[in-house]
């Protein structure tokens, strides 16, 4: 009988290294890496050796920048889909992604099992299972950091028994933030983090971003273009959706743009506190919000405004592959006929300051805002509007005085 | 037979100085002036002597600024109220406070009518209307820039109106932007700001705050504290609400804090663009956000988000003397038993930089958040949480399998 | 010069007869008269006659019933759109279907105007002026009514305008009911229902359904089946949407089904009383949510609710053709994929009672919902999910108790 | 050292009877049952005996149906809080209710633990769970059925255990529908139940309510009062809640109404299906709603029925103690202070039909409704406001229009 086949979400890194023997010793599978590139900006270079030299059968190195970009970035944009009015969403977009291409290899491999090494306290596991349940019911997830046989408490343990079992590559043993890296932000947790009455000390931290005291002194202005909700340009320059997000990761981040600092509520029920730097994606969301603020009228904008948020709580809890998920992506999506047009902003030391911004379907009119009087509107409109707008009121208001007569 | 009376809202500018013998001329009333005081900073010398020039039978002169922070803005601000994710209420909360104040001079005075001087365009006119109908239904209202009576189509012809009634003060005949100032904000509309393709003149445009470029090299840090959601004080001295605000104005005015550039939806239809400043409430409202982020749960929060998007919406369109908003009120409040803490900030050219909160309510628990495992959360209750969670996608993706199977 | 056009929205009935006249006397236009059949069963025969006896220049007969059932029947009821919790939006959903037939004859004659004969204090005249305005805005809308130059205040007086312009026909001087019938529904007004402490003479007042104390005393049984939430048969036959309603309306008018009373708030702010007859909507709706118990997961029923109150008052209040409207049915429309099965009724004396549902994609599992435990649930799973579930309120009961062992 | 302590949630029924061997065995603890009367119209005469017999220490029999009327059944009958459409809370209502009944009894006895014999497949293990946690953080709960220890797997073992543990008491081994019944409701699942293509059994399965086919030919009127959103009186007599409660049990009862049979979504994932009775309930909720009709506003109702949806999931989810549960009350009382007035219904075979509504406070006004014009509404008004109203969608089809000619 052939051997079992697991696929494993490996980075290379120390925690994932060590999962390949502990596999093999506990499940007898065999072992095929996936390393699933999301823009992380990691070396690659090697892996495949490292992989092997790890225990483990086979490596896939997959691409899925542009997937993420225009499959889950973007409906996110478009719906101003932000978590806890903060959190922009980098971890919890990428998760399905990474667990659709999971699943995938697994069907290619034919394997019977797909193993993460996110921890127990933390959304990650949860995104990675949903995701899979979803899309493989009948796959087993296996979890090592929940699972009784793993016994490696600490990184030490871990380098002890990867030596153990024949795996001598170089890791480091420091204690550094807990990190989760892709191309449209990176997150910070631990050590100073871990104590909100603490400021963060930035100055160690950031790593995609300058801090607004040390961005330079002149503003730089960046315009951005987006046709149907989709962003198409980036200082007159037509790009794909990802580069048009590594490029204003560039602008944005030296401009000290989208630093986040919160104390957010995990699925798993309790709060945890994370910085995180999103600097092109917090310039593109706010410019798609501008072009909104144009293209769109109230009603839609102020329902929209639910949908996001809506979308927002579907995509950190892990539920991205569900039905409510896709009539949300619907909703929005249908919204977007006209968000077309262009959106500039002056950056400056932290700041997006609106530019100024035009669309071909604007409906803001300059006629209608500002004049005396014209053939849509009459002054004398407000009146009868008035009159029926507080006609509840204004009943409500009588009833109250005459029963207060009668007393 | 006495002579009927009218309450004008007064402010001595020349709007509603010509409104006088208009009202004198077309009505037959007594006219009564009322200026209210809404923290709008202007000078009230003369103006009784001014009221009297021109015509007016008595002026006057009501403070309001502590109801105002009291029972408008602090409500406001425990619900995170906030108009299109950026309009901070300033002049929607104070129109109700005015109307309540010129139904009570009303009343007082034995008067048949309350004339205001807001456009026909506006949102204003809703607001005051609505608040007389709502707390004086029998009062009739009087809006002159509706009135078909009223004829003056420019400041020339109500100075030459003025001058032809025998009042002859001095007015600017300047144009400028149409603006609304109180202790909370100052609204900028017109001039260049009527094409939204247009970046904003803030060096001429700002009156509270400095501008973000030329804000200081060096970061000041500000601490708030709160009792059950009250701002209670500021940098550790103890002050009342409208103090703290004053407080605050200063500090963030000084720092770049709170300019807002939006195209809103007005109540009457149409789209308008304008500037907000409002440097102190920026900082109280995120420093209020900041401290639930720390004492409220999520399932909380969220409902509370609405009902702050809704406050702010009712708030707006002029509604706050309703059954919805006392409502809405009822259930903020109730959120705000145990809000209570100090929050740091460092402010730093237009940013706000978190810097430290504390609870004696805080729900942050560092063991839960960092922790291995404890007696609150085993790592194997997740696997639990996460069967259950993904239970329905699972049943509906086996569902599908199966049907694809049969077919 | 040619005389400019005006299409009227023309019942045959006194009211829009006496318009007739009246357009060409007060705006000297052609009148093309335009009699939209949306299934209300009346009879047309001779009515070309009628309307060129009555001084038009053409009459059209248009059929919008299928356009009505596809396009805007279907989409409510995937929706489950009700409004205030009762009423089944029929006179709503007709008036864009007819607003855009109108707007498409006026084309296609080249007329600058449509009038209607609603009056001013209804939510129709909302419902046509805001459908035209979407679809024409460009086109002028006349309701005599609210207009200044009728002066006709009683039917007498329209049957004396009618003579002296040369009309000659047979009208009703009598008082009855106002009502509107298409084949979805018949409301009423007027009369006993204008006094809500009055219970309704529903001996008197019925039409499409018998008395629930009149129905037979034998249960009758009805299926339906769905496809995609579309309904594709009943009793077993295949038809199109409008023969099912017109089916069901026979089989629910028998049997005393979906006769409702309400106070509702109409969209010019005031509160109404009507009684609606909706035998087969209310079995078609019923059945629908029915089939969804079993199809949708618990997160997309609760959003969907939230959609389907916002669709019904979008309908109500006039805005069918906007982009939220739009949107909110591409929500629904996504909803729908699944929902398909059969649904079984027993009808007796005004009640539905359900006798049996199935659907290949039923999400209802009888072994999870009743066995011990299996592979997809393990009962220890409840223990860890419900440790998570409750883990803020107990962290918030701890850190409540802390504070009060502190004092 | 003394013995620690267990309380005991208890029926007399096996379950619960075989629970205390259990826990003296397995956990060493001294054994208080604790009784708890909500209701459930179960005969109580002996079961101290019967509890002494079984082994316990102590029993306490608590009568909570006050408290259950006034804390939990009248706000949820206030906010309108039904869940998914259809069950009105009966059971969910119940468990907090108990939950805190039994903490109290624990802190009187100090008990370490509260133990609970609700399954590991239902929702009453999470309420009873949430509300002990909410309150009482420190103590342990023990609910056998999730429990390793606990070994019996059906009604034959549990007699084998308690007799093999010296208690020989007569119980009953039929399978029948699993049932919870209180003072408002009772819940029937199981047997043919958990098919939902079959037709209930209801000749068999309903203990409260005649079916309709079996109710009186004659119909029954009821009357109904309601002081600021609380009953006060049924068919002219003044009573307490439960007392009209009973009341109204008696005369729905017998006239086949609130039957309500649902498939429905568990918290714990999975849809469960089951019948329940309400006859009193569903009369009470009806009338409260009909004469909200009269005295909220449009707008009040509308959010109201937002947090009564929401309302029932927090009930629903067991997080009663909850600060969002407060919040929710707030609100909903907040809206009930002119909810006052009589309501009337004729019940037949089923059918509730309204008779006849009064208020003090009623907002409806027969002049504003029907007349033709009058001092608060004149139909020129609604020319006005009709254009407001449909202001953004003329601006947008303008827009829309021009963008098209210029391609």
């Amino acid at each position: 009988m052939a051997q079992e086949k697991v696929v494993l979400a490996y980075s290379g890194g120390l925690d994932t290294t060590a999962i390949i023997p502990w596999l093999k010793e506990n499940y007898g599978y065999e072992v095929i890496c996936c390393c699933i590139d999301c823009g992380q900006g990691e070396e690659l270079d090697g892996l495949s050796e490292r992989a092997k030299a790890s225990g483990a059968a086979k490596l896939y190195i997959e691409d899925i920048v542009d997937d993420f970009c225009d499959n889950y970035i973007v409906p996110c944009v478009q719906a101003g889909a932000v978590y806890e009015n903060k959190y922009l969403l980098g971890t919890a977009m990428a998760r399905p992604g990474i667990a659709a291409k999971l699943v995938e290899i697994a069907r290619k491999e034919g394997a019977v099992a797909i193993c993460h090494g996110a921890t127990g306290k933390g959304n990650d596991q949860i995104r990675f299972e949903l995701g899979i349940k979803a899309l493989a019911p009948d796959i087993k997830v296996i979890a090592p950091w929940r699972n009784d046989k793993w016994k490696l408490q600490s990184r030490q343990d871990e380098i002890d028994y990867c030596k153990a079992h024949g795996i001598d590559l170089p890791f480091s043993t420091d204690q550094s933030y807990s990190r989760d890296r892709n191309l449209w932000h990176i997150s910070h947790e631990g050590l100073e983090l871990e104590d909100p009455s603490k400021e963060p000390n930035y100055e160690h931290l950031l790593m995609l971003t300058t801090p607004p005291e040390k961005a330079p002194e002149k503003p730089e202005y960046v315009t951005m273009t987006f046709e149907k909700g989709v962003p198409t340009s980036v200082n007159g320059k037509k790009m794909k959706v990802s580069d048009i997000i590594k490029e204003l990761n560039e602008i944005g981040g030296r401009n000290g743009i989208g630093i986040i600092d919160i104390v957010e509520n995990r699925v798993v029920g309790m709060k945890s506190r994370g910085v995180y730097e999103t600097p092109g994606g917090t310039i593109l969301m706010e410019a798609h919000a501008q072009l909104e603020e144009l293209c769109l009228d109230r009603a839609t904008m102020e329902m929209k405004k639910e949908m996001g948020a809506k979308l927002a709580q579907v995509c950190y809890e892990g539920k991205w592959f569900t039905p409510l998920c896709d009539a949300i992506q619907a909703f929005v999506k249908s919204t977007q006929e006209y968000v077309t047009g262009e959106v500039k902003f002056k950056l400056y030391k932290g700041n997006i300051i609106k530019a100024g911004t035009t669309s071909p379907y604007s409906l803001y009119s300059e006629s209608l805002a500002s004049f005396t009087t014209g053939d849509l509107y009459d002054h004398h409109d407000a009146e009868g509007f008035i009159t029926l707008w507080g006609l509840p009121l204004k009943v409500r208001a009588m009833k109250l005085q005459e029963n207060q007569k009668t007393k």
